[in-house]
């Protein structure tokens, strides 16, 4: 089977920027990932983005970056998944580079959501829902559905508000330590326990933030010493009602699953991870689907330390969603940025000695998730 | 390198469907399309869709068509291309299959227009114009370039607005042989010459309509009697300022000429013909970029009727983008449908013995041209 490697990764502060397009953003992210990898021919792009199309009339990303770059008549395209978009993207990448027909390829993602009105991008955000389902005409949110799925966690294992703000002073923490993420304010757990509601149980510091900015990475067939170990993507349940179970999100589980059995690993072998914790409840969800920690026993590892920077198994050392920020078609590619740089020992919050690590990005309220495992070789 | 096969195709009325939702009619087409593959495993779902996310406030199409059709937890992802957002699709479906992750992939694709108002469309649609542009802003619309090009081409060639008219009568009259086609009312050239100006020198009769409608397409590396000879992708110029010549689409010739040397075939070897005939320009610029006829004739040959279903090169047997309908992510696949069609011998306007065929998909003003090569094994 043919192998693909990572040669160069690319990403803007993520944050407000309202003085630059979203062009600008993804073109800029995806420069930076051609120069460190020593200016390739690229044979193909894939753009991750959601929202373009609806807050920003714009499609065509993957035409702009071919051309806007000078890459020639080469083969693009944009691909969406809710907010899994560049997790889906860099799979693509990594199949067209399997597939043989392409050598080299950039895989850039980019969201730009701060110009617009809150309510605005919550509607827009919402298309990450069926629309022809009864909940959605309910009033159902994305804020709305993890705010149930803490209720019922807290209820079946006896965890807290604690717990979830644990996870966010955690993140904000690690923010602190990279100068790419969107908050760089200390804060404490008073602060976040304190903070305003968004929705029952869930504060304004539990919930990732709307943000601006792109990440990029070039993959490649030719060796580097950051291998793509595996790369697997699910669909799950596209309603709430569907769920069978409302401590569990399904498809994080069969996407962990099948990305250890195709890197012939485990939860135990990983040395570092980045989680998509759109709120402070998904991760501790994931960290349990994933196998990191036992089933409703998340929260105490949480409570006790293990997911630090410092502990022995890190997550979300660039600050995750909710700290380093949430551009959401950039998001699952800043996940391989900041691996990127753990597994080449120059990252913000560097992990000693990592050196296999894994990504999971979620869609919808589990429409999708993506997890890629990466070595260093 | 693993070949893919087609084993199913599947396609909804194209029209106007008031009472039928987005989702009701992707998840039709998809279910057509795998009975008649004999309802196979699926391993994955690729779906084109350009406006869903503007129009309908509904993105996560991959995930709903795995969900409700009970496809499991499989990887399925949607992509983007402007109006190639379904050959763009097909393609990444089969390097997917070439990468040896899939066996058998569902691509399909939707669009629902009929419900907004005009104005709101062509804005939706101006997505697909690169809006850092000044050209964008300065008020250029997809009518306005394809008019332009037009214009030009009359002065180069002396073609007059009567060709264009015979290209909207050609595709009208196939379409009255295609109950799936969305215009089944016959007119004449005189009708056609005369309805009402749209942008000069284009007519209504000359420009693509809005159309609700999906399709979809079955691949498989399994053997089947339909073989994807080759499957070419390109990009090029975003914007109508780029470009060096306004009597060619410069991405049609590259991804013409990279399906050709793929599949080891020229013009002179295809039987039956699917272009991206948005406007009655753009099949005869398409024509000649193709290579079915020479750079400046294309109007000529359209005069002499070599590109009728009786014709020495049927070309939108279906009845083209301009009578069979424009649902724009479900329009890289009718045309496939179409084609296999053809080369199974059970076509509207089925043309005798056809055994290879040719379909191109545009997208943008050129940002996109995906071509793809089959034929009858």
């Amino acid at each position: 089977m043919t192998k693909t490697y990572v040669h160069g990764v690319g990403m803007t502060k993520f944050g407000t920027h309202a003085d630059r397009t979203l062009k600008n953003l993804l073109l800029d992210a995806s420069r930076q990932a051609l120069e460190d990898a020593g200016r390739p021919k690229v044979d193909a792009v894939f753009v991750g983005n959601f929202l373009a199309g609806s807050m920003s009339n714009q499609e065509i990303l993957g035409a702009i970056v071919a051309n806007d770059l000078g890459l020639g008549y080469i083969p693009t395209a944009k691909v969406e998944g809710a907010c899994a978009s560049g997790g889906i993207a860099l799979r693509q990448g990594i199949l067209g580079i399997m597939s043989g027909e392409y050598d080299t390829v950039l895989v850039a993602g980019v969201e730009k959501m701060k110009h617009a009105r809150t309510p605005d991008v919550t509607q827009a955000i919402n298309a990450a829902m069926d629309t022809d389902s009864n909940e959605k005409h309910a009033g159902l949110t994305f804020p709305g559905f993890f705010g149930v799925l803490a209720h019922r966690y807290f209820h079946e294992t006896g965890a807290t508000k604690e717990h979830l703000a644990m996870v966010a002073l955690k993140n904000r923490e690690n923010a602190l330590q990279n100068p790419l993420a969107q908050f760089q304010k200390p804060t404490t757990l008073e602060e976040i326990i304190g903070a305003r509601l968004i929705t029952e149980p869930l504060g304004l510091f539990d919930c990732s933030p709307m943000t601006d900015g792109a990440a990029a990475i070039v993959l490649s067939r030719k060796p580097s010493p950051i291998h793509v170990r595996s790369s697997a993507l699910v669909s799950g349940p596209t309603q709430m009602q569907d769920a069978l179970d409302l401590l569990s999100i399904p498809a994080i589980g069969e996407s962990g699953r099948k990305a250890y059995e195709k890197a012939g690993v485990g939860p135990e072998d990983i040395d570092v991870i980045e989680i998509h914790d759109c709120f402070s409840m998904t991760e501790i969800i994931a960290i349990e689907e994933l196998g990191f920690f036992p089933k409703g026993e998340g929260f105490k590892a949480i409570e006790e330390g293990h997911t630090k920077a410092s502990g022995k198994k890190p997550v979300n050392t660039s600050g995750g969603l909710l700290s380093r920020g949430h551009p959401i078609g950039a998001t699952g590619l800043s996940q391989i940025y900041q691996l990127v740089h753990q597994l080449k020992g120059t990252a913000a919050n560097q992990v000693n000695g990592a050196r296999m690590a894994l990504a999971q990005n979620l869609g919808g309220t589990g429409s999708y998730s993506a997890v890629h495992i990466l070595e260093r070789v």
